[in-house]
């Protein structure tokens, strides 16, 4: 059975030309970048140059980037950190209701320090308007913002630009973590003062992301050590997975036009047949202002759940949620944060499309979920 | 010129072995492993039964294993997250003067939300005596107490069973840095509250570490996130990396005898060799109570940095301090709070031998550093 990956927002095949990016690194240049003779120096090299790489990428000339693990330390760091720099000043966190468990969960961590977060609710399409951003920024104090790029359930892409000038006449950090944006839209850090990205979600290995700190950012640290990342986060650097993640954005950042459009063909024809084959399905999130790869599709009726299983049974591979919060078998806080009744939201299914899938795949997969959602209903 | 590695302080190779325990987590197996389709659950399967071997190699089953991006994670985090954990009720930190930097900053750290830092120096041979961990407990209020089982840059051995026994009796948490020790010493964790381990001390891939926990630790997360590591430490797992370091780990506890007794016999020739060689040379720090990898030995009137630069052109890859302090380019802070003087300290080579080395290692590297130091004096 040929399997038929469509869960590309939890995470992505390692790319070949990562994989052999990273090769030299996980055999004979063992050395550790720290180290100060010749096999470290290499290794210290392959990172600088990792980094000029990246940087240039997103268009980070105006601050600086520092490698951590995954997006989720990236978000962590991010508020811990600078709400840690704000400590007696500010005490205030916004967030979009529709941020990833690891901002939620950070400002929540935060609260034992004396830190209160609001939440901004998005409109029933998902995108987080401007100006319920500026309310919650007129009540004053805040020390940190954060709305994300795309979402990672729905790929709604949101209005950051907007709210980044808001926050920046609020003087409000403004954070927007692009773990699931970069690698499909092009990046510029000149829309926040802070961004986050994960490599596995671009093709890269995972075990390596990176934050972007627009210069001048005071920022405590999260991961306490030596002097690696300019002394603001310890640990060995790992090496291989930096070289693979440079070499993954990379090559994302060379087709993503021309994939992009292919993607978002697959996706739309297979969306429509969906809603053809499928009475009652409908697709939950804005359709325009979207990542190309997201179809996140509500079947009433159904339990999202059971067609997920079904389908891996069929050996297509789709989710409810994200896997993030998979553990959890609760309907997603996204989408309950969307509007959509508890039902409703149980009933959803993430599909995302990526490199390997083809027209062939959206057919496959179209009439598989017909089917099952056809045998499940009539139980 | 074949290199002569002799800085697995440092780090080491990746082993053939972890490597291809990782391989296909870096393949065909890529999936997220908190995704529930068949994918996912080869990749949790692979993560579970990492965690368990390890945990029956560290002798941990009294308590929990949460993986993490390397030593440094798993360090900042015991101090932070239990610190974080008595917020508003103790608010001291006991460490001893020779931990790694991230424990040592981490403790800096945490400075900004009212915690106060107590150094407990070792003695002349760099042993931190139980004595003087007990007078800083006697002042009361401690939440944390770190004092590491094998230090990094003497390879000295600490008394950790007795200074556990204190803190038991005083009530406060004991964090043992294995770091150094694991893959070197065998581990039964029952001398501390919490250890740390770091896959690329023992043959295993940089990027991932893990951090044990005695089962009732309040700890607060350093990285937030989804359900990951139940729910303590967000993030993607890096199946790979945990899949590699198990193995590693596995492997370094095979022949940790055999091995052990290899790499001390040869330490011991090269030590031997030197002090023979050339006049002056000492070795600092405790010989018994010793890694059997560990040689740090002073030159007085030479510059330990000229002789690891002069070193490095012959091949020979050694080190000043530990990598992670090496940008720094200051005496090491370990050698300074055992009572050398700067320039003693300054002297000082740690030469940490492996796998690979052989018994004519030590007398090419012997001879080298003879030659070199003669060179460095007629300067």
């Amino acid at each position: 059975m040929e399997l038929i990956y469509l869960d590309h927002a939890a995470t992505t095949p390692l790319s070949a030309r990562a994989l052999a990016a990273m090769q030299p690194y996980l055999t004979a240049q063992y050395g550790n970048a720290d180290s100060r003779y010749s096999l470290g120096r290499t290794a210290s090299l392959a990172v600088l140059s990792a980094r000029d790489k990246i940087l240039s990428l997103i268009g980070g000339s105006g601050g600086n980037l520092y490698f951590t693990s995954c997006g989720s330390e990236a978000n962590s760091w991010a508020l811990k950190g600078v709400c840690a720099a704000n400590f007696g000043k500010k005490s205030r966190i916004i967030l979009s209701a529709i941020e990833h468990p690891s901002l939620l969960r950070a400002a929540e961590d935060m609260a034992v320090f004396g830190f209160e977060t609001e939440l901004v609710y998005p409109d029933s399409l998902g995108i987080v308007r401007p100006e319920a951003v500026e309310m919650a920024l007129n009540r004053g104090g805040a020390a940190f913002v954060g709305v994300m790029y795309a979402n990672n359930e729905t790929g709604v892409i949101q209005p950051a630009r907007e709210i980044y000038s808001l926050c920046r006449t609020a003087g409000a950090f403004y954070f927007c973590d692009c773990v699931q944006a970069a690698g499909s839209l092009p990046l510029k850090c000149d829309f926040a003062d802070g961004i986050s990205i994960s490599a596995h979600k671009f093709y890269g290995p995972k075990g390596v992301g990176a934050l972007w700190l627009k210069k001048g950012t005071k920022i405590a640290r999260l991961i306490s050590g030596g002097q690696q990342e300019s002394g603001l986060r310890g640990g060995t650097t790992n090496v291989a997975g930096i070289a693979g993640m440079a070499e993954a954005l990379a090559s994302s950042c060379e087709d993503m036009q021309a994939e992009g459009e292919r993607v978002r063909a697959i996706r739309d024809s297979f969306v429509s047949q969906v809603l053809t084959l499928v009475p009652g399905a409908r697709l939950v999130g804005d359709s325009a202002n979207r990542l190309p790869s997201n179809a996140n599709i509500a079947f009433p009726g159904c339990r999202g759940e059971e067609i997920m299983f079904a389908l891996d049974r069929l050996g297509l591979c789709v989710s409810t949620g994200s896997a993030c919060s998979s553990g959890a078998s609760k309907p997603s806080s996204v989408l309950l944060a969307m509007g959509l009744s508890e039902e409703e939201a149980a009933s959803c299914v993430r599909f995302t499309f990526g490199r390997e899938n083809t027209a062939e795949h959206t057919s496959i997969a179209a009439r598989a979920v017909a089917e099952v959602v056809e045998k499940i209903k009539s139980k």
